[in-house]
């Protein structure tokens, strides 16, 4: 496998160490070796926000622990739920007092994993509350989605209110409301592949594509002729755009994240139609998002998400924030 | 082509078309179409700093933009040499009376129409000078490297400086400073795909990797059987650690950066053997940066660039910046 690994069944605890290693001003290990705790701000009685997902959604989840974001991160294997223990431990670290918001993508172990979690938080007297995420209009059952990229835009929204001093029953109507207000749909234009198996876990033959794609190639919609850059845009805006009755006037975040193996100008092409398109309708873009947010290993396509904006949730976009893996670069706001 | 494109001649323009519409509260195009202009920050009398280079290498090179950052942008066609009208507007553009500093990597045609457009803005009574950077230690001739990935330090150092009112004559010195103090190495496991040919530039044989390889996939040192990534690390730490005489104590700063279709586990698995030896060795890493900093298209491969500190270095390195691609999803200091 053309990969930099050492024996493929460490990948993910290695990655996970040389990710403590680039930031342990910041971030450390806990007693549970698949949580990890951003230790840069401690704000006094904030309520938590911790979250957990599968392995291999890079920047997500691990990325998204830093100030004003998120307080806690509980990692599974590669596309697999993180344990009962690594959500209970990341709920009692992300704990200051007041609570704990966790939040996970809509997917059976996740929940049934944080939720077991959530109990034993409990009994240990923490309160903490679920909140699940399922933007994804790609989803085979229209009243069971999955969780996709729009999980980053919840996170961004719960880690401003948090640091604004909302209580966990006001940031769990928060997330509630965000999450209705989002939706997501994903084009593959060629699968990942799972380092353990060495090879693609199925196929998208050249010349074709898959409009509503999961993070974990699954599941997919449809199977259509590869698309110009522009009508691809079109096809994943109109179902958004249709979905979510967005009328003239409405605003609105945009987001655009890579799969993993998308270059940044494919990213940029999809933008620029999205952006004509929605000006064209009327919308009114307040803010857009384009690179990789939320991937799924090394898979070849993208993502678009749309959040409805009030002005509550613009103001909580608006929030600066330090992401671990999105800032590094910068030496803000540690 | 399995690529989210319209009309592939199209792609660079579009591109960066797009990129413009996502940040447009902070970039402008110019009189020319392919220079960028940075107008979030506007510090009087700070000198300029216009850099450029081919198209493929995101985020750089107008990823970069941004406050305590880089200025004006030129670009090239896909690895090709921006244009010397596309320099010249660069540097009027950066201009704020106290002359610009113009940076380009150790590339022939980057270094002809950067002179060509310094004589023209010279002309127009603008001083302007040249830095080139000269970091690559897998290039051919050991006294005429290549640019390669420490560029993006360089911008981060003279961002820093330029906004602290170094004049033009105290930037270049400590351009000449940094550039003498980083020296980078990279490593190549699948080619790149030029768009326009639709068909990778060469061949890396699976089961075998180049070391030394260049950011255009040419002029590859070595190509050998495909290591382990501890083994691979070691060997690039090997390369850099000897030509640079890093001794125990050095603080140095190390950026592990992906060449476009390396999976940032893969990235973290690099680093933290990396960081493992530099410890074992007594050297002191002040700064880490790992993530895709300066890719090569879909290249699969990685760079690890180090940079030899002092107390002036480190200083600007710890300088908060916002660049626009880096930062955008934090809304920081814009």
């Amino acid at each position: 496998m053309q990969k930099f690994v050492n024996e493929v069944e460490d990948l993910v605890n290695e990655s996970i160490d040389g990710f403590i290693k680039c930031h342990n001003h910041v971030i450390v290990a806990t007693s549970c070796s698949r949580t990890l705790k951003y230790i840069g701000a401690a704000l006094e009685n904030k309520v938590g926000i911790a979250i957990g997902g599968g392995f291999g959604h890079a920047p997500a989840f691990m990325g998204y622990l830093g100030k004003n974001a998120v307080d806690t991160v509980a990692i599974g294997n590669i596309f697999e739920p993180p344990s009962v223990q690594s959500f209970f431990i990341a709920i009692q670290e992300a704990n200051r007092g007041t609570g704990v918001l966790c939040v996970v993508g809509n997917y059976e172990g996740d929940i049934a994993n944080a939720n077991k979690a959530i109990a034993q938080a409990g009994d240990a007297g923490i309160v903490a509350k679920l909140l699940v995420v399922d933007d994804d209009l790609g989803s085979e059952e229209p009243d069971n989605r999955r969780g996709n990229t729009g999980e980053v835009l919840v996170w961004k929204v719960l880690g401003a209110a948090a640091s604004k001093g909302y209580s966990l029953e006001n940031l769990e109507q928060l997330g509630l409301k965000a999450v209705s207000a989002i939706r997501s749909i994903g084009v593959g234009l060629a699968s990942c592949i799972i380092p353990t198996e060495g090879r693609p876990n199925y196929l998208i033959e050249r010349g074709t594509m898959e409009i509503g794609v999961s993070h974990h190639g699954l599941f997919s919609q449809t199977t259509c002729k590869l698309r110009s850059a522009n009508d691809t845009a079109q096809i994943m805006l109109n179902l958004l755009m249709d979905d979510m009755h967005i009328q003239s006037k409405q605003e609105v975040c945009v987001m655009v994240s890579g799969l993993g193996n998308t270059m940044s100008s494919e990213l940029n092409i999809l933008y620029r139609q999205i952006h004509t398109l929605l000006e064209d309708a009327g919308v009114l873009i307040t803010d857009r998002y384009v690179g990789d947010f939320f991937t799924s290993l090394d898979m070849m396509g993208a993502t678009l998400s749309i959040m409805k904006l009030d002005d509550e949730l613009k103001e909580m976009l608006h929030v600066p924030a330090y992401f671990v893996s999105v800032n590094h670069f910068s030496c803000l706001g540690e």
